[in-house]
């Protein structure tokens, strides 16, 4: 085997999939699951201190994006928060009209949902993105109609790590009276975020991408929003979101957001600088590789390139043989063997979007992980293109 | 203060509520926040080791209701679970027909799933219940119609414990064609479950109730059953509900279940005995109460009172100043003043069933708890009739 020169290592690189709960958020989950275990919703003293906890974590989660605590709705992730924004704005709005924009990169719980409501009577217009993966500001304009209630456009693609014009957007959907509705999910976190600046009505963030809990996210609504409820039931979430509060997890939720927040310019800086040392070396010592994505409007842990004439599920393979954890494709969606949606959006013809690879990088990876990262690859992709037929 | 000669006791008797983590429980979820953390959808070692903690908690939860592991479909508790069961096989069978049956002490999360489907041109026949929580046999089979597509009837009431005819229920569904669905939310962990033997479809667990995490749930689908997705998104649970796994929340559920699997001869039989010598004391020693729900087909850890002349929120209050946390009307719902919709299916009058208390009994309650809590709620009643203007 190549690189048996450098030790072999234990190298996280797919923290756009799911991150590890950081020790201080972990601690901070501890005490709400066999002493503070309290129903939030209940009056004595077990429910009062329950209830402090999911109190304290709304504000902390307000104040990071700059809205209110009562615009914060916490649910179980971001597909559940996405599914409500689209569901329950389209239900509740349908007698305005019945017209949705979206993008063609979205994630998959956007773009299921729309096409749910497709067979519901809706009509949704998928906007094209270019070659970097950002959407045309004239192109929305243009898809606008009388009737178009929503549009929802990510912030922060998930596979590409494409940074989308995200205040121009919420501009343009405030002139024509629409709803917007981003998924933050991917840059909650790593991007500071001023609900009131960006001009979004609903937004989705995630616990488990910013290194809390998996199992619980929110959705941001903003105040005199028209919405429907998606899990009907008891009356929790000042009765819009029903079922018993996920105390631990929010008590996790709350802290995560907080490191994320106070730690913010130094995690952008940190992670920036080792993504670019990845994207550079994998440029200059790889050939006939591209950088997918936008050059610099871009996630700042995100590395993905193709890599011409291979397959993108052999090189995740032999990387997990070398002790590293990456992704091809969109790394939520298992078993499929189709190239992303998203790389096919961005106009990669089908053979070069199969050779696709997503590094994406946390804040427990180090500069010798990339080191080691990228002299492994190296020697990955010079072997496969050996064996390969179409090299 | 009335029995200062007992010493001050923390006593939490509010287990259909919400429960602890046991200690077990706790111990295996632990792995999965900052080590083990993987997205059990991805391929690399993290997301395999993810993906066999997902699939053995499966395994365990299918094999403690005699299912098969595929029809197992985990989600972020019993409303989700409820709302799915309902609205999914609703739109997924709406050819075939438009009517739904349920009763109507459901739990919140039927009953208001039940009401939007109305607002999207379902009918809804909701059963009445006799004056022990019981649905009538002969009312269900009266209601059955040729358009009628499903039957909900939860296993156990949460709010007196009255426990259905549910194998009953499934005869007459299946002689009917018509789906059956059970929350048996408060059922399960506390009677032994068959899903053959009852002929259920659909089946809403939930972790929480079991001395597992909250966030937690599952419904089961019996194989072939026609049901559309809820969540819409990643290809997670066989492509039937998107987002990322909650692994260590899903890791405890299954160390809860199997707790309660092989426990649950010996915990009904101590609750029982606890919540029987409840039952006689209270009914005993205090004058004008009458036990809510059935003498014997009951739930182990269920008491719940009516106290004439005293209003339910000033019991809870003064309870809670004891120490004591227990439940009035349908606990899971909050700042509600009025009467639960249970206690009036029951046919109690108004100025009762604001007298309620439900007191429910669960692994860690002990029979000192039990002697302390009649002693004081003897006291407590005493005072609050004297200064009652009813009394």
């Amino acid at each position: 085997m190549m690189g048996d020169d450098v030790l072999k290592r234990n190298v996280y690189l797919d923290y756009s999939a799911t991150t590890p709960v950081k020790k201080e958020v972990f601690e901070a989950m501890v005490p709400y699951y066999t002493e503070n275990f309290g129903n939030p919703s209940s009056i004595y003293r077990y429910g009062r201190e329950a209830k402090s906890v999911v109190d304290k974590s709304r504000e902390i989660i307000a104040g990071t994006i700059n809205a209110s605590t009562n615009e914060i709705y916490f649910c179980a992730g971001g597909s559940e928060a996405d599914n409500w924004a689209l569901k329950g704005i389209a239900e509740a709005n349908a007698n305005k009209g019945k017209h949705i924009i979206t993008s063609k990169i979205e994630h998959h719980a956007v773009l299921h949902s729309c096409e749910y409501l497709e067979t519901r009577g809706f009509e949704v217009t998928y906007l094209d993105v270019d070659e970097y993966g950002m959407v045309d500001l004239n192109d929305l304009k243009n898809a606008i109609r009388k009737d178009t209630i929503l549009i929802s456009i990510m912030y922060v693609n998930n596979e590409v790590g494409t940074v989308q014009p995200i205040a121009e957007i919420g501009k343009i959907a405030k002139e024509n009276g629409i709803y917007f509705h981003t998924d933050a999910v991917q840059s909650y976190g790593h991007i500071k975020i001023d609900v009131e600046k960006l001009g979004v009505d609903l937004m989705t963030i995630s616990s488990h991408k910013i290194y809390g809990p998996k199992g619980v996210g929110a959705l941001y609504i903003r105040k005199g929003t028209k919405i429907n409820q998606f899990i009907h039931g008891g009356a929790q979430e000042r009765s819009m979101r029903a079922g018993t509060e996920n105390l631990a997890a929010i008590a996790g939720f709350g802290k995560a957001a907080s490191i994320a927040d106070e730690t913010l310019d130094e995690h952008r800086t940190r992670l920036i600088a080792l993504r670019d040392k990845m994207i550079n070396e994998i440029s200059s010592r790889i050939g006939h590789v591209k950088l997918n994505g936008h050059p610099t409007e871009r996630h700042p842990g995100n590395v993905n390139f193709c890599f011409e004439f291979i397959e993108g599920e052999s090189l995740l393979l032999l990387l997990d043989n070398q002790g590293i954890a990456a992704s091809s494709g969109s790394a939520c969606t298992s078993g499929s063997l189709d190239p992303s949606h998203v790389l096919m959006a961005l106009g990669l013809p089908h053979e070069i979007a199969h050779g696709s690879l997503r590094l994406t990088i946390g804040d427990f990876t180090t500069e010798e992980d990339v080191d080691y990262t990228v002299e492994k690859l190296v020697g990955i992709v010079e072997k496969l293109r050996e064996i390969s037929p179409l090299h």
